[in-house]
């Protein structure tokens, strides 16, 4: 296996999703897969943190200029100077998309995936509906471990 | 008043939300707003249709390079050259926000809009709930009027 | 006529870049071209007071997400969020580019517009030499009224 | 030692530059240092082929949303969307940046890292003027090693 998954959430979140995102992190790493966030703190941090317990690769799309801001979990750091707009970045760096919790960047986010095609799997996150009817497209995970087979089996179902 | 409201929707919509839209435009353009939109078609150019039929300004933010990509009444042409990166542009260029119908694409204007504090009104398009919550930060309008109503209020409300 | 022309150059420009500048904007004006700058001080200012006194249009594209950080002279304001990567969106939305005077954020922006076969008219700005030969793609302007008529005649060529 | 380098350059080089450039990957990755390019062929793909053949790590920018537009000597990915655009966080992304022969797109590269503070090391490449003054800030190597020392002596001394 040799592919990029997102990680995406908020950067200030509940405890609960902290651990969560540490444990998908290292779950997704475990596998092989390269790790993509947007490389600042909160769920962002906490994926990294998880990945580098176990000796894998992480990747952060910074919306600055300086890698300093990164995380220190970050091996790859990307400087997009382009601020929030890096937020489609990060998402489009990843065959699937991982949504932990999450304010309304996070929901940004899942859309410009669900517009790319790009499977969303959601832990606690956002639900969605369009003219009044419910959206399933985000795939909701019951725990840390089920959103990362999901996600993989979603990524090797597209291929 | 002089100040730019944005107007987001699908580019493939239903022939009621192209009626919404060509009404949303009029109804800026007669109160002296001038209308920002994607730049395309479908909803776009309905509203910028609109506006012009009563001698509005419309400024089109387009994902190519080429000016001739945008639909025939805008006036204003802004090429990005950045795709559907360009959506957080349109509405950032707009002191309220006002969303009809619409895809993926139209809700990850939304969230960028709610995640800046600027005001969204929503006419028949996405609902949203956070963790089992739902989500009321967009304003529901009854029909084109009142969305030109309350955008307008929620500016005025924000000086 | 009915397009749109772009003016670049130093944020802290000398005084004699200032008054072409200001030429400069009235001379399009004038032409009936709308004019279109990174919305900021300096040239961009100038150039947006200078079309601002014979009635024209001025259009900013901003690096950040305020309207307010636009010069008073903006009509139309873009609000970007991308921050200096806004610099190709200036580029890329005239017909043609005058380089006033200008750093190295200047030379990026003649870069973009030569890359995108926009012609690029020169005042007192950058001249460029690839592998030892002198490139003459940069149409060098005497002053500017010369730099407004051969960016309209550049404009005019294309057609 | 433990930091990124761009290496930039034409999409049609010359012979000559592709050696160079596949000197120059070799010579980066084995002094430890990854190699941030766009992602692409000529330069781009010269460059992470020299660095692959000694094991370095590659990381593309790409301007597009499919990982597999990538040449094959790129470990990872990062989809940005955004065009050319995406110039700019090639060149943010290195500490230091190597411009091998180019276009104005490489040009555009350049000046974006002069404005940046970022070092820039060239080979046969531009060659700049303002107002009739050359402007020494791209340090001319001799060939591709004289071009890796300056690079990692440049980010030293930042440090």
């Amino acid at each position: 296996m040799h592919f990029q998954i997102s990680v995406i959430g908020a950067s200030e979140p509940t405890d609960e999703a902290i651990y969560m995102a540490e444990d998908v992190g290292r779950g997704l790493a475990l596998r092989g897969v390269a790790l993509v966030t947007g490389g600042l703190g909160g769920i962002m941090e906490a994926a990294c943190r998880g990945a580098k317990t176990v000796g894998g690769t992480t990747i952060g799309i910074l919306p600055g200029s300086d890698p300093e801001e990164a995380n220190k979990y970050v091996d790859i750091k990307i400087c997009t100077g382009i601020g929030y707009a890096r937020n489609s970045i990060v998402v489009k760096s990843g065959s699937a998309v991982i949504a932990i919790d999450g304010a309304y960047g996070t929901l940004s986010e899942i859309a410009h995936a669900l517009g790319d095609n790009i499977p969303v799997i959601g832990l606690t996150t956002w639900s969605i509906s369009r003219r009044g009817e419910i959206d399933r497209s985000i795939v909701v995970a019951n725990d840390a471990n089920d959103a990362v087979d999901k996600a993989i089996e979603a990524v090797q179902g597209l291929r």
